[in-house]
């Protein structure tokens, strides 16, 4: 998607050890049109899929996923990272390693919110080493919930999370895809 | 606003202890057509006011604040509760205790998008102790920043923090207070 690779070169960072900061525009400070036009873009890449249900996880995919929700007229579903005293009841659950944070935490969202009835379009900002995306899919299954597929707004396509997805069998469209990125600063996406 | 306050009756589940629930359309489950709804009557409230930066906090605060950023035009930056490796820089800090996990939690946002220029919207899901409006509203004095007011989704004025913040002469407008819960489940509001 032209206008994000765009705005990924203008406004983004790129930091030592394969680190792109984009904190600017899609997690940390957010430019909603920006993320309107990557949800009508979802929507169109996953139009007719029959989707029902986005679902995300916290904290930094919820804003990507609420514009998407806007996009396909659906509920927004963002997975929790730890047990809260209000979450009661039942719940399914994943383990997710997180590589960013050097920590295992446990996924969950409430039974009442996804089961079989449910066609689930994914929706994350990164994807890098694939741990969260592979959490989700793993309490869609958990759940009964058919996987229609994961938009993902940037993949770094050099770390191995989007091919372990894809080798699931689950269909990822990302919006902007890195093949590589140099120490000066320099960003190379697919072709 | 009458559509949040049927859909709290509807759909709320008020559980001992004077918790209220709105998972299954506010804060886990997010519905969009509502939360576009309640984003639009923020901007109908607090039109002229001259707002160019809508601020929340992770996690639940995220959804109602995206759908703000749509409505105003305006970007959305969300205080985030943990240093990440993936933040580096400078941040503007505040401490903030949670009655519902029982820490206290540093908040912080990059000093990159917060300054005196800025006059913000603060944006959250609940009121009730008032403690992240708090500490909201004490990182964007501390960043400089005027504070045009506070929207809030559901104020339980029977908890201190409505009055609180009020009395520190920042206006508040919540879209529905609850005046009384009882434990047989009924919901009072405030007239």
């Amino acid at each position: 998607m032209q206008l994000l690779e765009r705005r990924i070169r203008e406004d983004g960072e790129v930091l030592p050890g394969g680190i792109l900061k984009v904190d600017g525009f899609l997690n940390h400070q957010m430019d909603p049109e920006l993320l309107m036009e990557m949800a009508r873009e979802f929507h169109r890449l996953f139009a007719g899929d029959k989707v029902n249900k986005i679902l995300t996880i916290e904290a930094s995919g919820i804003g990507p996923a609420c514009f998407a929700g806007l996009a396909f007229g659906c509920p927004v579903l963002f997975a929790k990272k730890n047990r809260t005293r209000n979450l009661s009841g039942e719940f399914w659950t994943a383990e997710v390693h997180s590589f960013t944070h050097g920590v295992t935490n446990t996924i969950m969202v409430s039974k009442k919110y996804l089961g079989s009835g449910d066609r689930v379009l994914i929706i994350d900002d990164f994807l890098a080493n694939g741990a969260a995306l592979n959490g989700l899919i793993t309490l869609c299954l958990e759940a009964g919930a058919e996987v229609a597929g994961a938009g993902i707004c940037i993949e770094k396509a050099f770390q191995p999370g989007g091919e372990l997805i894809r080798s699931r069998g689950v269909r990822v469209e990302s919006l902007a895809r890195i093949e590589s990125m140099s120490d000066d600063g320099g960003i190379a996406f697919c072709r």
